[in-house]
């Protein structure tokens, strides 16, 4: 890094489809400069989440899209560089929102002091973030399980997978995992202590998954929609929730598919079954809950409860290969750019 | 009524797509005779819900099919006509689930007393019993209106909606009520309260409901799917809730409809706009909280709060037809037959 210039990932391009490489842009600017009362952040990791692809298209969403030429948004543990803000020095760690650049000024106002020597400060953007704060949340909350109840997890290795499965497993649930790839499945049994582990890759994925749910599914926790959704829907027992956190497979298609038309029968399912399925934001539908999960996550960290896994990429002219890959399921554990050295 | 004979709605067939006349029989049985600690019940009111067209599937459901030949099952008000039960004397009313029948036998243990000379003994059917508690709990538990907040409640002068509406006004919601027909919309403004009144029938439904919901939908109690169904979801806002109650209008469906695949369009809408929706059967969920909804809706009657209308059709030979028109809508309020007098 020229420590005199600021790269930056810009949206050129609205993608189509899955992204290209071509509708990102590295771009030099100049290091901002600071006023009076604001502090320079030096990025040291950027967190890239399946999210992102919902903010580089313009279809109606939660949250505004990122403009074209504008810099990719995204949650950042940063360092001061520099500090015109009495509450902030030079070196201190803080969670911020500052994308997908090395450099970004801030009044410290939207910044959360992650200490002076954090001991593993990318957590803030994983276990101890927005992705454990969500598998959190969703299953405790959304879901409420109960000892005995099978589990079904998608994404299983991934950063809100990962953890929503283990809480299950500390809540005395049967946890049926699903993952892409035998090494995934491997490590979702052996080191996460799930029950089992499907390949959803697999041919016979739609079998595997009954024949591991022989008591049918009590909670499944949403994270991927398209096959998976589809195997998992016929196997809902009475009474089911579904906290409904993400939908990967879909956010890259550009129209619906073929029929016959199953909305009507989601409906059916859901009124037959009861079912509660529930869309959420974690922020927007629980931050004031954030203090209750802190404190619950590191007592499961420190009694080794919780395992966390972290997919480190080097670089930030990386970061829009490394986020298409996601968006491909190419990652194990949670994605995070080191964008720049530590101070 | 012959008073030594039994007349009983049977399932003759299964029907495919919309009931027919000749998927019932009107049996003549001989009058049952009662044990030691049995009761000999006369059926003065039976209640036509619809519900009971999937009780004629042999689909799987919440609760098993009636087999052929079997009677209709069906709730009914009923009077003791003879007691071998020290808990029941003749002319007793209580509430039973008897059935398309005129008279039935119980060990009294199924049976809920509803007194020696109840004022509107049929209300049990309606806005005291499972369609009055069904639209209270759905609409208070499930969706949680707050004031200010637009409802849009689909067969708004039906048994359940018209309640779900009333109890969406004295929370201070904006209502919009759905409704097939003139007559009904009209009932549904100037009795009911209603804040507008849309028919689904008209041509232009879809955009009448738009220009009904500037600010959206917060709530819609979804009690016929269907193209109702179509016209709101685009206008969910983000945090709306849907309780799942019934969906008549795919009830007589055979097949899907054709494509494109909209499944992935609702899951997509339910997590953008984190949208809870939610299935439940009344007595399965909410027993426990009876005795509530039974005070507060008493409260409500007395006030004038709360308007109740009964379609009342007359002789059990008409149940069939009866029945058959509501799923087509052409009940106007609570449809119960009046099996027989009173003693």
């Amino acid at each position: 890094m020229d420590n005199m210039k600021n790269r930056q990932v810009i949206l050129k391009t609205r993608p189509i489809g899955a992204p290209k490489l071509t509708d990102f842009n590295l771009q030099i600017t100049a290091k901002p400069s600071i006023a009076e009362g604001e502090v320079l952040l030096r990025s040291i990791y950027l967190s890239l989440d399946p999210y992102m692809r919902g903010r580089m298209s313009d279809a109606p969403s939660y949250a505004p899209p990122v403009a074209l030429e504008d810099v990719m948004v995204g949650a950042t543990v940063c360092q001061v560089e520099a500090s015109n803000n009495e509450k902030f020095k030079l070196g201190d760690w803080v969670l911020a929102y500052s994308g997908w650049q090395d450099f970004s000024v801030s009044n410290g106002e939207d910044l959360l002091p992650l200490g002076r020597s954090p001991k593993t400060p990318s957590h803030a953007l994983g276990i101890m973030g927005m992705p454990g704060f969500t598998a959190y949340m969703g299953l405790l909350d959304i879901a409420q399980p109960k000892s005995g109840e099978t589990l079904v997890v998608a994404a299983a290795t991934g950063a809100v997978g990962s953890v929503v499965g283990q809480i299950g497993k500390i809540k005395g649930c049967r946890v049926i995992a699903i993952a892409g790839g035998k090494e995934k499945c491997e490590y979702a049994k052996n080191v996460l202590g799930f029950d089992q582990c499907i390949d959803h890759k697999a041919d016979d994925f739609a079998q595997q998954l009954i024949d591991a749910c022989p008591d049918g599914i009590d909670i499944y926790y949403e994270n991927v929609g398209g096959n998976v959704f589809d195997a998992v829907l016929p196997l809902l027992n009475t009474g089911a929730r579904i906290p409904v956190c993400g939908l990967i497979s879909q956010y890259n298609a550009t129209q619906l598919p073929k029929g016959p038309d199953r909305l009507s029968l989601l409906m059916g399912t859901i009124l037959v079954k009861r079912i509660k399925m529930q869309g959420f934001i974690i922020f927007d539908d629980y931050a004031h809950r954030y203090d209750e999960f802190a404190e619950q996550m590191t007592h499961w960290l420190k009694a080794g409860k919780i395992h966390y896994r972290e997919h480190l990429v080097e670089g930030l002219e990386n970061a829009s290969d490394a986020f298409i890959g996601l968006l491909e399921g190419k990652n194990f554990g949670k994605l995070v750019i080191q964008v720049n050295n530590p101070l």
